[in-house]
């Protein structure tokens, strides 16, 4: 049985790197762009990364239509502005078949100003992901009011199947998870440096040899789970009144006073057992060597003292 | 010649795990704990890590007096409590030589305090490391009002050729960098879960197979600088806006409007000339397809699609 046929819209960066991600899997990819000259950097970019079998199934289209014709799923990658992405979407939904799924690749836009002008817009939603998508294995799904829930379902298993990490956003709000995520540290990055308390360099060497070390492997809950013998429960009673200290807003306002602690404790209790934390705290540590040897090949030491 | 000796003050993970870093380096490392217990169960997780060559470099103790006796640097990693420390500080500060270096681990407590009652403050200061330091290779240097920069320095070359990176901290502020940035992402965690907007599996999933990946090799400025063909300044001039918006205070309050875009640019390019972008897109690419590899050994592909 063969795959679904993907029609990729936007032969930029984003929408290259779909198509990389849909062909390796499999899926017969209709990659469309209204400049030629995109459509054949496209292919030789598309042609060093893809081996031979799987470039075959990459075709090239300038004409929506003929992109659009059979397709199943369309993964628009274009220009981050509504009214073009209000346009272009009706113009698909015009062309496509009636049970084809049109998911955006949009960051800035919410997906219910993007398919307010849809006829059908329960199969439509914004399928969000890191950037490039073939190198960072994950992906936000975010419905509008008007998704229908069955449609995200459908859409998570395909992304599963390409080796995506699905992220399942419950309320759609401007940048999603990534970037609020994203923008929650960048932020603190950039008062750091304005307030001269680190250099823009020591505030990347922070994160690159530090916490993304970590985060590379678990995410922050994960790793408060397994900071402490008694996972995350005992992490929050024990180390939250410090952290909450430390955030951004003060202690007052954090939202370790909340609903959110024993949410995640129940989560994470659902994951992974207590008995099971010291095993992938070892895990985590064999992780972090095997990374730590990929960042520095050859560490040597020198034969002399610093501190002398 | 010789590396200077160090003396290692609580045998808790933090203290083991900075033995092993002193030990693989080449220092004689005295690991001192008041709990013979401690230093037994140090022993054994020791020699677990270490070559036998650098095992012999580790002596334990039971008493401070002895384990002090000729060390020139002294990394105290004992538990975070004010008082205790301002007492145990005072007592290495009779035993140690005069051009004995302290360092308290403390993630949780200001130098200015720890050090507040010193006889000679200007040869202490906090180095804080993640955790644990043998598998996380950053600390952070951070003076009180009285240290003397020239000890600031002479430790940054000690812990570098312990192949440790330095964050050199400017100013001594509650959270120092590390944990101000981790609070930052994991405030805004509590808060996507606390109000529906994302599971805390989907929130872990987001960091783990999205930002941290590139987190772990490249700081948040050097992405955004790698995100646009015109470096840094072309990143904040399209995108910092949206970035902006999705701030945790909103855009109003954002650090996106003050001096640091254009302290970050002038540090990006002392870093990276801009011509030598694309290269290092192509150095961080690899590097995210080798941690892929890492992370997913074996990655097959279903036959069959998910959208049928």
């Amino acid at each position: 049985m063969t795959k679904p046929v993907i029609a990729v819209i936007g032969a930029g960066l984003i929408g290259r790197s779909w198509s990389v991600l849909f062909g390796a899997a499999g899926h017969e990819v209709r990659l469309c762009d209204m400049s030629q000259a995109a459509l054949d950097q496209s292919r030789q970019w598309l042609a060093e990364r893809l081996p031979a079998a799987a470039m075959q199934r990459i075709r090239f289209y300038l004409e929506l239509e003929r992109a659009l014709d059979g397709a199943a799923y369309v993964q628009e990658a274009a220009l981050e502005d509504l009214p073009m992405k209000l346009a272009l979407f009706q113009s698909i939904e015009d062309l496509v078949d009636d049970d084809c799924v049109l998911a955006s690749s949009t960051s800035a836009l919410l997906p219910d100003d993007i398919f307010a002008a849809m006829r059908r817009p329960e199969r439509c939603l914004v399928a969000h992901p890191a950037n490039p998508p073939h190198l960072l294995p994950v992906v936000e799904l975010v419905p509008s009011a008007a998704t229908d829930p069955a449609v995200i379902d459908r859409v998570a298993a395909m992304m599963t199947d390409l080796g995506q990490d699905v992220i399942r956003v419950q309320q759609s709000a401007p940048g999603f998870v990534l970037n609020r995520l994203q923008s929650a540290l960048v932020e603190e990055a950039l008062r750091l440096v304005a307030s001269g308390v680190a250099s823009p360099d020591d505030v990347d060497r922070a994160v690159r040899s530090g916490l993304g070390m970590r985060w590379a492997f678990a995410g922050p809950f994960e790793v408060m789970d397994l900071n402490a013998s008694g996972g995350f429960a005992d992490y929050a009673a024990r180390l939250g009144p410090a952290l909450a200290a430390s955030a951004p807003g003060g202690s007052e306002t954090s939202a370790w006073h909340g609903t959110a602690p024993a949410l995640i404790t129940q989560a994470r209790r659902e994951s992974l057992d207590i008995k099971e934390i010291p095993a992938r705290q070892r895990w985590l540590a064999d992780k972090l060597q095997d990374l730590r040897r990929l960042k520095q090949p050859l560490r040597e030491t020198s034969s002399e003292g610093a501190l002398s």
